[in-house]
């Protein structure tokens, strides 16, 4: 149902409005249950992953590239000029295509346990591009899902979505609502628990056993690494090694190596 | 040598000018020879590997922080409000404090191979956040040196040298002028090379030997990944198992992987 519209403060473009800032839009897309996909790929997998469209929104030479993706849907695409917009939206939308989908329902922590035996567990990790970077690699190499600690950044945050190219969709993953009985938690479901650190004494990366039956890696954010509690209650803190006067590794990067090491076999 | 300034016509702020434009930015560096450093930690790296600063620029709440710099040093320090600093560069400044360096002389590509073990090639990386991951990473893992194509994003652009958090500054680099003559260059110099893909019959990265004695581990590009001739020419063709259904790592994860897993022990 393709829509050519002129005008932008038709109340029907409201969900892709002010995509630059950050706070605006998370709790505009908490409010409306929303979230937004960006760039053809991203786009058609949202959808492929079952998630239900309210609307799309792109310039008109996408309109082919996802026509299938459009006939297969009874909900409006919005069709403007590239840069109508990017005045609308207040951002150059690299690839075109928008859409605005509803969020999905968040699973519950035993769900996502159930049947997981390796897992990446996130404490505080702010940043969305690192968000949709981690998701990116823990789904490439093969992890069973992820757990977030309740103020890491919304993995369907536009941003993060585009960077894990659309594997927030495929893996599952759920936010811990007590983040200090997680160690607890993870023991009780039968996890052994990595701890990933700088400090000096923990057993370097190639030197743990990486044939555990369940494994939750659990990483601190960008700022200060991994809170005490959690480096005190893992069954084993771990650390990459690293060259010297290299103070560390970007959080993205370690997991990469870490869920590289510690992957299923 | 601090300089209070609030006239944002001021000549000698000319080198602190439009830093979210990335193509006015590479001219006028090139140009003027020159390259920023931001953040206060990464300004004090660039100082510590040697590079000579020309001035730098700072709102008043870095001054304490960065006086054992400042005081080593005879170039001015201009000092502006952080709202004109806003103004001044047309970016939010995030972490205070600016400088402008001497570009130092490119390093020759034997120079850099002559004792390099470890070293990871790239090309045609265009993106400077992932020249920059790929820096941090590489000399975290202890490789010896970076290759980069004539296409390759500058490691020194201001976004670059923050996300590599200065390990453009400690890790030798060189760039290939005649990137098609490159894989003969490496074997001359003794080196074996392993291209990444994603190609079906390529080499599972678990599967190659790691215990070569001088390796080349060549990267391609965001957009299409390794071209044909490198793939060709590289003695063995190696890709990162990946889960069924996800198309690629990011180039950063993919280097952080394939180092972990060939790093010199």
């Amino acid at each position: 149902m393709t829509t050519h519209v002129d005008d932008l403060t038709d109340p029907r473009l409201r969900d892709y409005v002010h995509l630059r800032d950050v706070q605006l839009r998370s709790s505009l897309e908490a409010e409306r249950g929303i979230y937004l996909a960006e760039g053809e790929k991203v786009v058609r997998r949202a959808v492929e992953a079952g998630h239900r469209p309210l609307s799309f929104l792109m310039a008109p030479r996408w309109l082919d590239t996802l026509a299938d993706v459009l006939d297969a849907s009874d909900v409006p695409c919005f069709v403007l000029d590239e840069g109508l917009i990017e005045e609308l939206t207040g951002f150059h939308v690299h690839r075109g295509a928008l859409a605005a989908l509803e969020r999905p329902e968040p699973l519950a922590v035993e769900d996502v346990l159930r049947t997981a035996r390796r897992i990446v567990v996130l404490e505080d990790l702010v940043d969305h591009t690192n968000i949709g970077a981690v998701f990116r690699t823990v789904a490439a190499l093969g992890l069973d899902a992820v757990l977030l600690s309740p103020r890491c950044a919304d993995p369907l945050y536009r941003r993060s979505v585009k960077v894990a190219m659309g594997a927030v969709f495929r893996l599952p993953y759920a936010r811990l609502d007590d983040w200090y009985a997680g160690p607890d938690l993870l023991r009780d479901a039968g996890f052994t628990t990595y701890a990933m650190t700088l400090a000096d004494d923990a057993v370097p990366l190639d030197s743990v056993p990486a044939d555990v039956d369940r494994l939750a890696i659990v990483v601190g954010g960008e700022g200060h690494g991994l809170t005490e509690h959690w480096q005190r209650e893992a069954d084993l803190r771990v650390t990459i090694p690293m060259a010297e006067g290299i103070d560390s590794l970007n959080v993205a990067a370690s997991v990469a190596v870490a869920c590289w090491h510690l992957r299923p076999r």
